[in-house]
């Protein structure tokens, strides 16, 4: 048996979300039936980093699976990427170690988020951004950036469903960017997102930008460790990309 | 009655092109159902500026029609946006002239084909590029596209089956740019474009940066006026933008 470790590229707009679910098609179940195929009929469970919600998109997921077969990476690249549909894309595919784990090993996690800001709908973005063509301050948003950014517990930011029982993360760094002409992006890196985070933190970095939340607000909010302490809505999937996850110390 | 020019933006991908067929999603049949429900049940037919094919994009297609109601024009465009599906969407709305005509009334056509040329697909530009990962000499590409620019029988340059008997048009200008890495675009303009014309030009502009048809034989193909004459391949549906038709002089 040879540990593979492969990069995914996904546009989640097709799916019902990363994780296998009765059916539905979950990028999980493509890449398990392609694996399936390679396999002459044989299962092949793959393992992710983490799941993607639906219409979330990923650039840089990871995935691990084991194989009975020596095919040199790049040729199992292909051999993947020739037997997933198109929405799916295989980057790079390497053997490992045999203990490596996609999710256990992660040392961190870089989301972005991607806001349309045209004053006119976007129908070639409807899927890939938030459209959202309000009045933004910049500073603003950096100022209460700067209020996320360390280790807090980060209750008040996820969905109150969340299954994990600590929600003590680290935020490293966010980076907001304007790429192109009514394109605006929020990057964050950290050692790793609960549920709904990325998308319930740009809700409150928007709000912020509108003046609708202050730093000492949105620092009460964090504070509280309630999700109700924060008014700020959860930005929907659809501007959501996982870009990249970490397995050394880079991902500090 | 007053007569309304209306420039529309979609994205194809969802569509069995812009005219209506029977049974087929169309971007024709989407528009006039959203007119219809705003004339309370009454058609209301409207007439483009040209078809686009299944799959084609436009940034800038333009349609008229004929309505009663004399609503202000920008909450015309609203009542529009708001009524069709998320991958049509309304740039402006204006009333004009009564004898004003989307198709018979232009001067002038542009239309963009982009290329990515990542050596890795794609899966987010899967329905918005052609991905062609071959290298390419843009000089070459540049010396092939003078041989096309003016007026000239583009018999070669058509689907067989084509219509139109006067097959004789003016190309005004073909720009070749790089806007972003990976990206190559084509921008055509002309005083109009036959079935598949713009299509057929990109896979011989292709043909000639791969080096594997000279300006001679480009030329000779031209001469020809007969399709078979051109070895290239139809460049596919997901590339091409429809991106602004011309009413004046700007066309030319």
């Amino acid at each position: 048996m040879t540990r593979y470790k492969a990069v995914v590229a996904y546009d989640g707009s097709g799916f019902s979300g990363y994780q296998v679910q009765p059916g539905k098609r979950t990028v999980q179940r493509e890449i398990e039936a392609a694996l399936k195929k390679i396999h002459k009929g044989n299962v092949v469970r793959i393992t992710a980093s983490g799941r993607t919600d639906a219409g979330v998109h990923a650039k840089g997921q990871v995935i691990h699976f084991d194989s009975p077969f020596a095919i040199p990476p790049d040729a199992f690249r292909m051999a993947l990427e020739t037997r997933t549909p198109r929405d799916i894309s295989f980057r790079s595919v390497e053997a490992v170690a045999d203990d490596f784990h996609a999710r256990f090993d992660t040392t961190g996690k870089e989301y972005q988020y991607v806001i349309k800001r045209s004053e006119l709908f976007d129908p070639f973005m409807r899927h890939f951004a938030w459209h959202y063509p309000y009045p933004l301050d910049l500073l603003k948003m950096e100022e209460a950036s700067r209020v996320l950014i360390g280790e807090h517990d980060f209750t008040s930011f996820c969905r109150t469903k969340t299954e994990q029982e600590n929600k003590v993360r680290t935020i490293y760094a966010i980076s907001i960017e304007q790429p192109a002409e009514d394109i605006l992006t929020l990057t964050y890196r950290g050692n790793g997102f609960l549920y709904n985070m990325v998308r319930i933190l740009t809700g409150a970095l928007l709000d912020s930008g509108q003046g609708r939340l202050t730093p000492q607000g949105l620092k009460e909010a964090l504070d509280a460790k309630n999700r109700e302490a924060l008014r700020s809505k959860t930005a929907p999937p659809e501007g959501l990309y996982l870009m990249n996850v970490f397995y050394d110390e880079f991902g500090k």
